[in-house]
Order: structure tokens, then C-alpha cells, then sequence
């Protein structure tokens, strides 16, 4: 969890492990032969996910229930429980060559959706945002007080589905999450004066933001597989270095793409004040970024100039680089699973998560 | 938990149960010769409370740990950890004759002070208020979105402390008051246009957004007590009426206090669109209220004639008198402890919070 702890920009992109650059092939695209497409093989544990989740929501206040069902339609990736049904069935399958979910782990899916939806809603309350996924946000819709307490509404049923499960260790595992999604959000809100510094806070934040949900998801359903300590400790690590990937090109992809790709305005950090991988990579070259970065691109005209800053620098191919690094990074811990559909399956998740366009 | 539902103004004050007049003694205030202060007896359980607690709530970002801690300075009453650790050494004691609070009972009472303190963090921000106990409120403080974060962090810790506990049952238990405390919030913001379901609905969110915590805590102390399911049954009625009780004042105090005296301003209620019970005791009398119930007295002065009417009607009498039922129904299920000075101080702590000026 806190192996990106001491890590500088230039440490980052020089430790011992071999980083290929992202035009020659690394060892994680050798399978693309034999791709096997995560979405299909996940397609019956998911594809009434999110009906059972707004059943979950039931409750009879129907505006509560409309504001807190209202990102469960259906158009959202299911990115997160696809990864945590995947090392489900895939740790299964290692222990027992049945990789069938069991309802436990159908929970942990669920749930996983469920505080990432929350801590959005949450986050649109907190950074004022107008739109998520191309459509208006719900504190647009319901105001500020109904999102706040939509987000801890959703929160509060997931716990009880948690405690119906009745394991002590994935409630102790999960619980670890929103605390870690509070910090990582505390983090964002503040820059490191000290500009050595800076890059491992980002790093840090970004785990307890974003990997962090996918890691420990990932222990829990790994727990309940029956798996032992060290395939537990490799789901979290897959997790994780997913997740740490998936941010990295998140961050990438605020500045390459466009307000309709994303669905939601581009160089969209920059404008809350956040300065991402792509920023402080090209602090190393520009340093005159760093006064900004302070400022939370504060001062007119400064949103401009650092987005021509990181374009003119190598800050994105560093982006991709260190993404790679952290794909890479996953593969490896899931090597000792054995071979499978959904083994392949998780090899492919870690290439398409780089290379995705939004 | 839900017998207050289906009840309207006037089954409410003419239903079998007796109900004294204010003026003449009740039974529960036999006992009062042999008071015992239940203070007093918890003084030891809860002198070093909120140090527990802070050191509960350590991290590495000083500025979170600041802002969770703020209102944990050992300056509130805590009067909801009071009633759970009375119940709880009252049970102790019942079943062993050795009251002593055990590390877990602890730990429940802890975990009350930590979600109703996060709540008071989150009601604040929804509220806008800018003052809590003769202080400034986090919001005004930090800012409303780091008041936010400092409620969620208190709740996850809250969370971890529980899930350390590694009791399914107690979890169970906790997990329904962060749902209550959100539905009864979200009831709080909705008035009722039937005027005949007004005041169930008044008692149903008086039960989530209060006395659930009360109901619940006190359950789980139950538990881990040994207590068999009848006692636990006993435990939840009394936090669930003295909650309602509680609550009952509460909303009186904010027609005949001043504002130093309360820490925030007189008829904040009033100011704040909410119809408590005695408002919705006045309207029986002065139909010509509803509109202005309806409205949330958002009128030019709808909060001075509401206050009025409030005044020339029995709406205050009504209200104490409803406060003076929940608390005998209170003293009711704990009949059957054995005697002892806990059992006691359950008993003056029913007086006290009808008699309490603020």
C-alpha cells in the first residue's frame, strides 16, 4: 500500500525494474493473440448488477430513492466490479476449477460499485460540478443537501449489505476503504510546499482516491474465494496497480481529450486547482510551473499556460510510461494464478485500461 | 421502533396508557428521594472519553485531525454515552452483579459520541449554521466542503472501531442508525401536505434522526452485556423513548431559551422551515398555521406569527406532556433490572431530561 511512499519524479522513472517505452511491446501485450474480452466473460454476473443494486436502495422515501438510483442506469463502465468479479472467478477457478461466483462475492461487487457511486456524488458536491458521465450532475439536479445526503445514504446501505455478510475480516478489509477515499480527497485539497515532495503526495492521493477501493475489493473477494495469505496480498497488489494506472491515465486523458469524449470539461484538473502526473512531470522541466502549482492555477491566464507547459514537455509520455510501469506491475502479481479464461481476461483489462480513450 | 407510526395530534395525547398532568408526580419521580447522579457514576467510564477518542481519530494530515477533533474538547454533555454505558453497567450488573463497563461496551460508547458528533458536522453544513454548543461551527471555520470530509472521516473511523470489534451482531446492529440519522434528515426536509399524517411523520423522523442512535447503542451494549433478547428488546425502548423524550425537549427549549443559553438562536427551528411538535400541537388549535407549515415559514413574518400562535396555544403544554409519556414508557421496560444504582440513575436520567433548561 505504501510502496509509492520516498518516491521522487526522477526515482519514479528510473528504479531497477525495466520500463519498456510504450512503443515497443512490453511482456503484458504477448497475450494479445489469445485476448480473451473481460466485458463478455463477466456479462451474466453483471448484467442485472445494477437492478439489484437499486433494489438495495429501496426505501420509501421515492425522492431519496430516485437521487440515490440515479447513476445506477446502466450507462456507467461497471469497470470496478468487473475487475472484482474477474479476480473472483479467476481465484476460484485457482482453488477450485469452478470459477462460479458465489453470492458473498456478488455482494463485494455490488458494494464496490456502490461507494464509488457515492464517493461521486460526493465529489460533484465538492468540487461544484455541473456533469458526470454527459449528463447533470445530481447536486445540479436535487441541490447541494439531497447529494450530500443521497452519498451517505448509498454509504449507509452498503455497510448493511456488508454486515449481512457476516465476516468479520471483509468488514475489517472494506472498512479501510472510505477512510482511505476521505484522506485521498483531504490530500487533493492541499499542495506540498515542498516541491520534493510533491510527487509522492500525488502518488499517495492518488491510492487512496482511486486504488484503494479496487485493492482492498479485490482482497475481499480473494478472502472469500478461501485463498490464502499470499493470493490475497496479490489480489490487493493487482488492484492497486490497476487502479494507480487507471488514474494515471485519467489524468492523461484530461489533456488529450475533448469535453464530448470525456463527458465532462477537458483540462478539467487544472481548472479545480489539481496538478496531476502529466503537471508535475513537466515542473522538472519548466519550473516555472511550480509557482502555479502552488497557487492552485489560481491567477488568470494560468490554466492556459501550464496546459501549453505540458504539452511542450514530456510530461504525458512519462504519464504513460509510469501507467505502464504500474500494468506491468499488476501482471506480475497475478503470474502464480493459475492459467484461465479470466487470468487472461484480467492480462487483457491492464492493456485496454492504458489504452482506453475515455 | 415503529410504533409511533399511524398515530395523529389527538390519538397521541388520548390513548389508554395514563398520562399525568405535568403538575402532579409522575411515577417515575417516586424514586426521588433516593437520586443518584448519574453523572456521578459514569464520571470514571468517561472521564478520558474524548481523549480516547482523539487519539481514535490520529492521521497524518494535521488539518483533518483538527477539524475531527474540534468539537470532541470534552466540552458537550455527552449525555448519549452516559445513557449507554448506564445501560450497559446496568445490564453488567443485572446479569453478574459486577458492573463494569467491558473494553467493548467502551468501544459502543465511543462509537455514539463519534457518529453523533460527525452528524452534528454534517447537519451544520446542511443547515448553514454558523454557531454549535456557544462555538463556531466547522463550516464556518474551514469551509463547508472540508466539513464534509471531516463528518465522512469521523463515520469511517467510527466504522474501523467496529468492524475491530469482530461482532456480526453488534455491526448488524450499528449499521441501521447512518441509515435512520440520513432517511430522518431527508424526512426533515419534506413537510407532509396531508395534515393528518403531519405529525406521524414528525415522530418517525424524530425516531430515525435522533432516537435511533439512542435505541440502537443501547442495544449493542445490551449484547455484548449477555443479555437474552428481551432485555435487548428492553434496552432499545428505553433509548428509543428517552431519545424521543430527548428530542421532545429539545424542540420546546427552542420556544423558552434564549439564545446563550442554547448555542444557537431561539426558534432556530422556526428559522429553519421545520415544524416541531409544539407548532404542530398549535395547529390543531389555529388551523390558520398549515399554510405556513406548508410554506416551511419562509413568508415575511411567518416565524414571528407561527411563534405567536405557538405561545397562545397548548402546544408547549402538549409537547411536555408527550416528552413526560416517552420517558415513563422508558422507565416502563427497564422494570425488570435488578435494583442498583445504575438501574437508578436510568431513572433520574428520565427526570433530568424533562427537566433539563438546556
Amino acid at each position: 500500500m505504501s510502496s509509492s511512499r520516498g518516491l521522487t519524479v526522477s526515482s519514479v522513472l528510473h528504479q531497477s525494474t525495466p520500463v519498456q517505452a510504450s512503443s515497443s511491446p512490453s511482456p503484458s501485450s504477448k497475450s494479445s493473440e489469445s485476448r480473451v474480452d473481460p466485458f463478455k466473460l463477466v456479462e451474466s454476473d453483471l448484467n442485472n448488477l445494477y437492478e439489484e443494486i437499486r433494489k438495495e436502495l429501496w426505501t420509501n422515501r421515492p425522492e431519496l430513492e430516485s437521487i440515490a438510483g440515479y447513476y445506477f442506469d446502466g450507462q456507467g463502465k461497471a469497470y470496478r466490479p468487473m475487475v472484482v468479479v474477474l479476480v473472483a472467478r479467476a481465484l476460484n477457478y485457482h482453488l477450485t476449477r469452478t470459477p462460479d461466483l458465489t453470492s458473498h462475492q456478488k455482494t463485494v461487487a455490488m458494494v464496490t460499485e456502490m461507494i464509488h457511486t457515492a464517493s461521486l456524488v460526493h465529489d460533484d458536491v465538492i468540487d461544484t460540478a455541473d456533469f458526470r458521465r454527459g449528463k447533470s450532475s445530481v447536486n445540479v439536479l436535487w441541490g447541494q443537501k439531497k447529494a450530500i445526503l443521497a452519498g451517505d445514504y448509498i454509504i449507509s446501505r452498503a455497510s448493511q449489505m456488508l454486515a449481512r455478510l457476516q465476516n468479520d475480516e471483509v468488514i475489517f478489509i472494506l472498512s479501510q476503504v472510505l477512510l482511505d477515499l476521505v484522506q485521498g480527497e483531504f490530500m487533493q485539497m492541499g499542495s506540498k510546499e515542498d516541491e520534493s515532495e510533491r510527487f509522492t503526495h500525488y502518488l499517495h492521493k492518488t491510492f487512496k482516491k482511486t486504488a484503494s477501493l479496487m485493492a482492498y475489493t479485490c482482497k475481499a473477494v480473494a478472502h472469500l474465494s478461501g485463498a490464502n495469505v499470499s493470493h490475497q496480498e496479490a489480489a490487493f497488489q493487482y488492484g492497486r496497480n490497476l487502479g494507480i494506472a487507471f488514474q494515471l491515465v485519467d489524468d492523461l486523458l484530461d489533456f488529450v481529450s475533448s469535453q464530448a469524449e470525456l463527458g465532462k470539461p477537458a483540462a478539467a484538473d487544472l481548472k479545480l486547482g489539481l496538478a496531476t502526473a502529466p503537471v508535475l512531470f513537466a515542473a522538472d522541466k519548466f519550473p516555472e510551473l511550480n509557482v502555479m502549482i502552488m497557487r492552485r492555477f489560481s491567477e488568470p491566464g494560468d490554466v492556459e499556460r501550464a496546459y501549453d507547459y505540458v504539452m511542450k514537455s514530456d510530461g504525458l509520455d512519462h504519464t504513460r510510461l509510469l501507467a505502464r510501469k504500474h500494468a506491468d506491475e499488476a501482471l506480475r502479481h497475478i503470474s502464480p494464478f493459475a492459467d484461465s479464461p479470466e487470468k487472461q481476461a484480467l492480462m487483457t483489462l491492464a492493456e485496454m485500461t492504458l489504452s482506453r480513450k475515455k
